[in-house]
């Protein structure tokens, strides 16, 4: 018997998109059911490397499947600089829930960066109008392709702006997605404009204003993942229709943790979490919605769910690299 | 740059004692200095598979080195009889502390029965007299190999006494060890009045009494994991100089769990945690001692520090199989 390994090409392969999004809209579900067990982040900080260990245990149980394992990923900003590394890396191991034997062990970089493009896309489905022909972006870092790659999926995207400080990020992101959009370089009010928009940066000064986006602009804000960021302005927040992941880590460290903690935005002003639209007793988009935001501070279950799609896609095509890491004799 | 896998055997071959042994000391001493850090472990409670999953993150700093990991690891009590498996598996993830690399993946069962008996054995070399050539064993199985390995490195053991309730058990660990030591079965007493004892049973009726054992008989209470389980009378701890790993772990869930919670054991029959004795804090095995008394839960700091060996001693000899998960340019 053995543990499957997958390396960031093999996520990358077999962490097939359509089944991303679905496994995670199953997750989100199973999750407001109260299927799903994922006891608190639990962080190891390291000051002295600036940097931190997060341990991601979860399990959920869907209609169809059931899956359990932990994802263990850092947070380290200078690795880029001093080591030629991700500031964030990450390790998944993908257990039999009814045996605990370790079925998959991969590399959760690659992973995270899926299931976070699908939990955008997941909310996109829900909140952007129907017909959303245009995306932008804003932030054209490592996260920013798998919010393309994911949103194209559910919406029939034509059109790409997309916006960074840096010209060399633009020209790359152009350049990768050149040949199945019409993309370019742009302002940020440009990008925001677009009738979906995904912001992926880590500033702490809001950079998107209520004039910047359009009448009914679906935002994903993704960029935010500990207190003090933020990217989009209070103003654009309260009055737009605010979708969460989670209450107690977005109120902790998403998009709305300054609002929230300065007590300029409260529990009044958002509308649900996502598992609450997806199993019906939210509604999402209707005729009348103007803006809507998701805060996506990105869940234990989510790495789960791309797990389990990495884990059967691979197994089916005998794809990964089996290794005898137990030695149990079945 | 790679991740280097470590199968059972690998661990097996080099979790070479001496050296764990010698870790897992540095690891107490670091966790008494406050050089550890060590978050509470984290459950994921699957009742309906009669099994968890446990979340065990650390990083500590000695002398000489650091260390950071976690091991992810469950009890499945159903799994030997259902499943043909293991009831405990762990998988390791071993992480450079200054960049987060995964350094090592390894096998955390056979990790756990390595740390396990080198936890013994450190409190042994603190605790037993100093000429002590006899070790009993009570309960013969997987965990005990490692009890009678770890030991026999630190004190000049001679013959040993085993004892279960299982003929088959007993003798498969007399044929393991027979041609090293003067080996045999015997009774619970007999196991008991040696100069060391080791109990490895997950009793919740106590098994061995103040009778059983010798006059200067040094314990190491490894069964008890959970509440409700303890090894030993009440009346031999009360008598006992009792040592623990770790406050909080042993008072919940370690051999004094029971007469602790019912108020027969306080914090004033507790002699020392193990790291006051590695530190010298607190003094070890003096003239007068009697018995004593290793109530050992097992620490995740245990497991980095093992793993920190292993990781070291195959990188040095070529061991294990790389494997590039992550996929970093450098």
């Amino acid at each position: 018997m053995n543990t499957l390994l997958c390396s960031n090409e093999d996520v990358d392969e077999y962490a097939r998109m359509p089944a991303v999004i679905d496994a995670l809209e199953a997750a989100f579900a199973a999750y407001e059911r109260g299927d799903a067990l994922m006891p608190a982040k639990s962080y190891v900080d390291l000051p002295q490397y600036n940097g931190d260990f997060r341990s991601m245990p979860a399990y959920l149980s869907t209609d169809d499947w059931d899956a359990a394992g932990l994802k263990w990923v850092n947070v380290h900003p200078d690795n880029p600089d001093d080591h030629g590394l991700p500031t964030v890396m990450g390790t998944m191991i993908y257990s039999d829930p009814e045996t605990a034997y370790p079925l998959a062990i991969m590399d959760g970089t690659e992973l995270t960066m899926k299931r976070t493009g699908a939990a955008a896309a997941v909310a996109t489905d829900h909140l952007a109008v129907e017909d959303a022909t245009s995306m932008g972006i804003v932030g054209a870092g490592v996260q920013a392709y798998t919010q393309l790659e994911a949103i194209s999926e559910i919406r029939p995207i034509e059109e790409v702006v997309v916006s960074d400080l840096d010209d060399a990020r633009v020209e790359r992101f152009v350049d990768t997605f050149a040949d199945e959009f019409d993309i370019r370089g742009g302002s940020i009010s440009e990008a925001s404009h677009c009738d979906v928009l995904s912001t992926v940066t880590p500033v702490e000064t809001p950079i998107v204003g209520p004039d910047d986006v359009g009448e009914k602009t679906h935002v994903n804000a993704m960029g935010a993942d500990a207190e003090g960021k933020h990217e989009l302005a209070d103003d654009l927040l309260l009055d737009a229709t605010i979708v969460i992941d989670d209450h107690e880590q977005c109120t902790h460290s998403g998009e709305i943790n300054v609002p929230y903690h300065d007590g300029t935005l409260t529990d009044d002003d958002i509308h649900a979490e996502i598992g609450q639209i997806v199993v019906g007793d939210e509604v999402g988009r209707t005729g009348d919605t103007g803006v809507t935001v998701f805060d996506s501070t990105g869940l234990a279950i989510q790495d789960v769910a791309a797990a389990h799609v990495v884990y059967e896609e691979a197994s089916e095509h005998e794809g990964g690299s089996p290794f005898d890491l137990v030695g149990a004799d079945n």
